[in-house]
This record gives structure tokens, C-alpha cells and sequence, in this order.
């Protein structure tokens, strides 16, 4: 049963077990104490800590271990937004950052901070000129991901660092994505990770800190971890995490081109396969095992009900998938259509026959779930034209449904006129916009209307 | 070889390691999404959140795992102390609980809260007393420990718990050390608990929050764990920590039985084998497998080393064996020796031979670093007053030099006569009272002086 989410949580690597399971068994003991047990427990904790330094590149002690890449995440800006105080309150974060990122922007612009979001390209990266247009005297730490999460589109991190060392703020890179793959472009000042990504267990982060680096710790610490990482250390997953990250480093560059001709296979044959699709992210600077696309017309949680039917495990960044009601911020950034959102993100080891078992599948699957819905067949043309302007009522209307309406409706004016939908769904002021843009229509704006809002179209085709 | 430090961390029990390997397999997707590597995930998740909360005896909903027992405390105490802002700033403490959490009250402080510490009987308990008389109307929190950690001594919870209700004071309560043994006394808001403090695996807290409990996380956090503990769940551990507490609280009964006889053994078989050392703790209300002493003249970390070579692993609260220099808060605060100090805390599955053991190596061990230290044989008497007053000049020395340069010095005064110790050792503020205490004589009081603290001990005997 291929499982496509290894973005998600990869499955446990071999190497990754093996050691856990050793390691239950001589790293119980707390490292602090002096006796064999806990002699024994430290030195396991050395070598995965020089292990996991080496690959990250860095000297052992700028690393510390976390319980997770989230809080790895948190506690390098927390600590270098109140060690970098005197210097100002000003946060700088591309728009696409893990929501790791966005939520410890959010407590720190509810604490006083101030937070610029850089806007990406429609690929989803940003422009390094725009990042360093962003960066003020009292920016006191921009954080720009090695590679997105949700499209696998790599980002500049090395532009962004030279802009940074020349405006003399630390840039915090979450590399949770690619530090698998290969090494983080050098210019870093903190660098992010987390185990379960590259197949090592869950319960590690790392966070990696540039000696120069002011850095205050918030909350209560103690004296473990150098006093960046509060708690017992949890050595066996530390032990699995470093030695799993070593492996799955060694096997990099071959897994990655093998992957990397199968994701590109996708991208090419979904195009091709299912109608009214958009293939997102950059086709060359990304991540090798990660692809998404939309599909219009299509409910995503519907979509993803299928394909797991089908044995596929795919994620979405469809807004009836998440308990927001919200479509993907990243999608959203990108201004790419949301709905019908497939990320199909390969673990080491995926097979070329399980691939195109994938593409088998999934046309007829988007075909089932469209023709659920009632999507109106592609030729707007046969319909008569009944008005200059209509207006559709589409309140109370989820994600795909008020697009839907649209598509059956646009027929209903002449080349010229307009159609109004009228939307309480967030979702609708990304993917109206997206619709026009794969359909060849106008998209004129929207305004504030009874219940929602009004989003005009003018029919161009 | 015998281990006898499970108050730090217990070896990984039988139960532990079986659904650790086993929940590796099953537990390693995202329980956050739909497919079905994610479902499993997530009914492996809410069966251990109910198994958990059973033994802890609260809802599942009310409980949260964390990725330890030290950010357990640290995110139950910062949460209330913030939820209950408008109440006041006030947090109460008892003296000798975990650092973890005397760390997040100096973090309270230093954020501008108050902290009140409840001083402690010399048995190690508070009064229930003067954890009421501590209540203000302005306290927004109240912690107390449920045995303690060094000298396993139990607490009032009870009537702790009771006196909170009445002053509308929510109590957090420390289990990490009796969580294996029995249940928590009724009454209690919050409870904090460490998994690997009962055999199951690192990297798991728990943390209970009654509903009704005003309570506001800080810091960043996300969606999982009901916004109280952010970052990707450790779900294999998580299982494991459920499962292995089941198991050890079906066991606490009869081992627990079993270890109190031997630690009783231990209590009576130290006072009577080893000259000049002080059995601490409360004798009847405590923690079945944890002993703790204090031995005149010696160096802590000496003698542990010196265990460690016969193979025993224990541990000290002694300032030698710490890099603060100062030492254990608990010993302090209960007034009682800390050189030469032992923590003894059995694992389940001790057996009388590996206890029988550690009492025919113990008093040649002690006597061994006494000799090496040149301390003085017991009779004072033998020596010839050379004055009606002595000064000794122990600047610069450590723990227990100043204290053995005393015992040499008596003599030399006759009674009724005064010594007087020079020292710089934070440790001899504890020590020559206690030291004045075990040998009958008087202590007289400090006051400042060139380079130290002068101490001053009135001969008696």
C-alpha cells in the first residue's frame, strides 16, 4: 500500500530502528550523573550530537536536541527575538513559512513585535530582492525555509543570507524539508530540523545556533542541552535520529535522482491526464520526491477519501481537509488554485510500478468526485446567453461548490458580460481568481456585499 | 550490577520496550490526517490518552502528553499562572520541590510575579499549616510535590489540596516520583508526571488540567495536543508510556510491599554500620523503594565513585557532585547534612542480595574516603586545650574539609570554649550546624567576615 506523505511523517528508516532498539538498552540513564549507566547514556549523546553536527555542519556544541522540529522552531526565534531586543522588535518571515514559523511570528507580533510576511512568485519562492527589501535596522531575525513544504519549491536561501550578513541579521533557515537531501546553502545563522522528516523517530528536533548569535532562551530552562532545551534528554530517538540521518544522507543522490524522474513523470502526466488541472511549484528548483496539484471542481477531503480507497495516503492543502475552513496559506500566497489539492510527497523506496498505479488511478477518481458534484461539461458555449449580467447566489456554499456554480453560470451571459457570484467562503477570493486565470476569463475584483462578498467575472471566451 | 537510581530514571520496563518496537511499526504517521497510516496513529494516540488518564484519574480530555515531565511543569505553571493573571501574580511553592519547577517559578519572578517558598519540617514535609498561611488573595497558583524526589518523602497533598479549595487557589501537583506507587490524593487542579521516572520510555510527560481551570498556554504553540503541547506527537512512546504504567501500577502494590522491607533494612543496617551519618527523610510516610543518608567527613563524589568501582549506581544531593557548588536545595531546606550525602532508590525487581551487598561494601567505602581525607579519630577528649578560643581558616576549602578541619580544632578549645571556621564553602552554612547538631555541641551563629563567613560553634562535650 503506497504510502505518498512522507512529508507528512516518513516512515521509520531501517537504520533508524535498529539503533532506537540498541539504544533502549544503554541510553535509559541520565546522561548527568556519574556512574557507568549514566557515563555510558553521555556517550551516546556525544556521538549523535557530532553525528547530527556534521551532516548539518556545524560544531557540536552550536547543536542542541528539541523534542521536535516545532519547537526547534520556536525556541530559535524566541531566543534570538529576545536576545536581539536592543536592536528592535522586527520579525521578517516569508509568507510560505511551516505554520511553526507563522504561529511563533503570531506570539510575537500578540507580544509587541512587529512581523513583515515576504510575498512569493507564483512558484512559491520568494524573490531575494523582496526578502531583503524587508529587512529594516530594527529587524532583529528574518527565518526563510531551505524548501517549501506543501510544493517542494526550493528557496534562495543562500541570496537571502548574503542580504542578510550585509543588513547584519540573523537568518534562522528551517530546513525541515531538504536537510535529507543535501546540505543547507552556508550563510545561516540557526538552522531548524526535524527527525521524523528524514525517517529517524519522532521526539527530535535539532536547532543549530552560529556561536555570535545573541540568544536568550525564553520560558524556564535548565542546565540540560546547554540550557536551550528544557527536560530529559531522550537519548534512543537521539541516538536513531542522528544515525538515520547519516544514512539517509549517504543515500541522497541516488534516491534523489531516482525520485526526482518519477516526480517529474507525475507532473508531466497529470497535466496531461486529468482536465482542468494545475501542476503548482517550480518544475526545477524543488524538492526531488514532492509534486502538487489542484484539480478544479473538486472536493479535496472527497479526493483524498478515493485515493486512500484506492491505497494511496496523499495529503491536501484543500480547505475542506483542514479544520479552519481555510485553504492552505502557502497555495494561498502562491495565488494558485486551492481546491482539489493533491501533494504527493514520495518516501525513499517508492517504486516506479507504484507510481504508475498512482496515475492510474487517479483520473477516473477526479472523474468520479467531479461528476458527484455536477460539474458542468467543459463547453460554457452550448449554453444561451440569457442576460448581460447574472449574479449567483453561492452563500452558505463550501469550497468547490461556489466555482462550480460559476462555471455553470458564465454561459448564461454573453462574450462581454459579467456574472457576480456572491461568497461566505474564504476559499472562493483564491480560487475565483485561479478559475479566471485556467479558464481565460476576467476576473474584475471583488466588494463587500450582504452576507459576504461579491466577486465579478467577465466572460471573455 | 545493581542500579540503584531509579528516582533519576528507572531502566525501561518489560512492557515499555514491547509496545515501543511494536507501535514503531504503527504509530509513525501524522494522526492529524485521513488516510489510514494517519487513523492509526490516531487510535493508537486516544488509547494511551485514555489508559493514561485512568491511572491518573481524570478525563481524557483533561490530559495532555508532553515531551517530558520537566515541560509538564514548566507548561502547567506557566499556563495558570497566565490564565489567572487577574487574580494576582502570587505562586507558592513548597522549598524542596523538583528543580523543574523552582526553575519556572524563578522565571515567574523574574517576570515580575512573586514566588512564596514553603519552608519544610525536618523530615522533608511541609505543614499543611504553613502551605495555608502561604495563600493570598492574590495567588494565582499553588504547587506542591507528591513525595519527594531526594528523600522520597511524602507530602500533605490532602490536606494541601483542601486548603486550596477553600482559598479558590487551584493546586499543581508534582507526581513524577509516586505516579508508579498509587494514586494521587483527590483535589489536586493540575498534575505533572515523567515517564521515564516509572520504566517507560524518555521523551513523555504528562500533564492534567481539570476542567474548569483557567489556563492560557504560552509561548507558540499549534494545533495539537489541545494547543497545550506543539510539535509532532511521539506517538510509539506515548503508547509505550501508557502501556508501561499500566503495567508497574499493577505491580506498585506487591513490589512496593516488597521494596519498603528492604529500604527499611537499608534505614536501620546504615545508622548502625556506619559511624556518623544521619538517615534522612521521614521513616514511615514515604515512597516505598527511596532512601536517602548523610555521612560526616565525607566527600560525595568520592564516595560515589567509590560505589560505582564496587558496582553500585547511586546518587547525591551532595554540592561535590554538583557543578553548582551549592548543595541540594531539599537537604538545605530540611536542615540536615549534606556531606557525604546517598540517594538509594531501588528499581522494581531489587533483590535482597543486591541490598545485602550494598550494606557489607557501604561502611568500608565510607571509612575508606574518611581515611584518605585524614579525618580525625571520634575522641575530641584526647586533644589538649590550647586556648579558650580558636580560629580556624578553611578559605578555600570545599565540602567536607571545613567541617573535618572543625572536628580536628575542637579539642584544642576546652569546653565551654569557641571555634570559630573561616570559610567560603556555601556548603558550611548547612553542614557546621548540622555537624554541631550530630556531635552535641552549640551552635553560636555567623556573621561576615574577610574573604568568608565566619561560623562560630561553641565545645560543649
Amino acid at each position: 500500500m503506497p504510502y505518498f506523505d512522507s512529508a507528512s511523517s516518513a516512515p521509520l528508516h531501517p537504520v533508524a530502528r535498529q539503533a532506537l532498539v540498541a539504544a533502549l538498552d544503554e541510553g535509559w540513564a541520565d546522561p548527568a550523573r556519574l556512574y557507568r549507566e549514566g557515563r555510558r547514556a553521555r556517550l551516546l549523546l556525544d556521538a549523535a550530537r557530532e553525528a547530527a553536527a556534521e551532516v548539518v555542519g556545524c560544531r557540536p556544541d552550536e547543536l542542541v536536541f528539541t523534542p521536535s522540529g516545532t519547537r526547534a522552531v520556536h525556541t530559535g526565534m524566541a531566543g534570538t527575538l529576545a536576545g536581539r531586543r536592543r536592536v528592535g522588535g522586527h520579525l521578517v518571515v516569508s509568507a510560505v513559512e511551516h505554520s511553526s514559523v507563522l504561529h511563533a511570528a503570531q506570539t510575537h507580533e500578540a507580544e509587541g513585535g512587529s512581523v513583515t510576511e515576504v510575498p512569493v512568485e507564483r512558484t512559491g519562492a520568494v524573490a531575494v530582492d523582496s526578502f531583503a527589501a524587508a529587512l529594516r535596522p530594527d529587524t532583529a531575525l528574518a527565518c526563510l525555509q531551505s524548501a517549501n513544504h506543501e510544493v517542494g519549491t526550493e528557496q534562495p536561501v543562500a541570496g537571502a543570507a548574503e542580504v542578510c550578513r550585509a543588513a547584519g541579521v540573523p537568518l534562522l533557515v528551517d530546513a525541515a524539508q531538504s536537510l535529507p537531501w543535501g546540505p543547507v546553502p552556508e550563510g545561516w545563522s540557526l538552522l531548524a530540523a526535524s527527525a521524523h522528516k528524514w525517517g529517524g523517530p519522532a521526539g527530535v528536533g535539532l536547532l543549530a545556533v552560529r556561536k555570535g548569535v545573541r540568544f536568550a532562551p525564553q520560558g524556564a530552562v535548565d542546565e540540560r542541552e546547554s540550557g536551550r532545551s528544557a527536560g530529559f534528554e531522550n537519548i534512543p530517538a537521539i541516538v536513531a535520529a542522528a544515525a538515520s540521518l547519516r544514512a539517509v544522507r549517504a543515500e541522497a543522490e541516488e534516491e534523489g535522482r531516482r525520485l526526482r524522474v518519477l516526480v517529474d513523470r507525475i507532473r508531466r502526466r497529470v497535466a496531461r491526464l486529468v482536465p482542468d488541472v494545475e501542476v503548482v511549484g517550480d518544475a526545477e528548483r524543488r524538492l526531488p520526491h514532492l509534486v502538487t496539484f489542484s484539480c478544479l471542481y473538486v472536493d479535496g477531503e472527497v479526493l483524498l477519501h478515493e485515493l486512500d480507497r484506492a491505497g494511496f495516503s496523499v495529503s491536501s492543502g484543500s480547505s475542506c481537509t483542514s479544520s479552519t475552513l481555510t485553504p492552505s496559506h502557502v497555495l494561498s500566497a502562491m495565488g494558485v488554485l486551492s481546491e482539489g489539492n493533491v501533494r504527493v510527497s514520495l518516501p525513499p523506496g517508492t517504486t516506479a510500478a507504484d507510481v504508475n498505479r498512482f496515475l492510474d488511478v487517479l483520473p477516473a477518481a477526479v472523474a468520479g468526485v467531479r461528476e458527484r458534484l455536477g460539474v458542468p461539461s467543459a463547453g460554457a458555449a452550448d449554453t444561451v446567453p440569457v442576460s448581460d449580467a447574472l449574479v449567483v447566489d453561492a452563500l452558505g456554499m463550501r469550497c468547490p461548490q461556489p466555482v462550480i456554480e460559476l462555471a455553470k453560470t458564465i454561459g448564461g451571459v454573453p462574450v462581454g458580460g459579467t456574472v457576480t457570484v456572491l461568497s461566505d467562503d474564504e476559499v472562493a477570493r483564491l480560487d475565483i481568481p485561479a478559475w479566471c486565470a485556467m479558464r481565460g476569463q476576467e476576473y474584475l475584483g471583488e466588494s463587500p456585499a450582504a452576507g459576504g462578498v461579491a466577486y465579478r467575472v467577465r466572460r471573455l471566451v
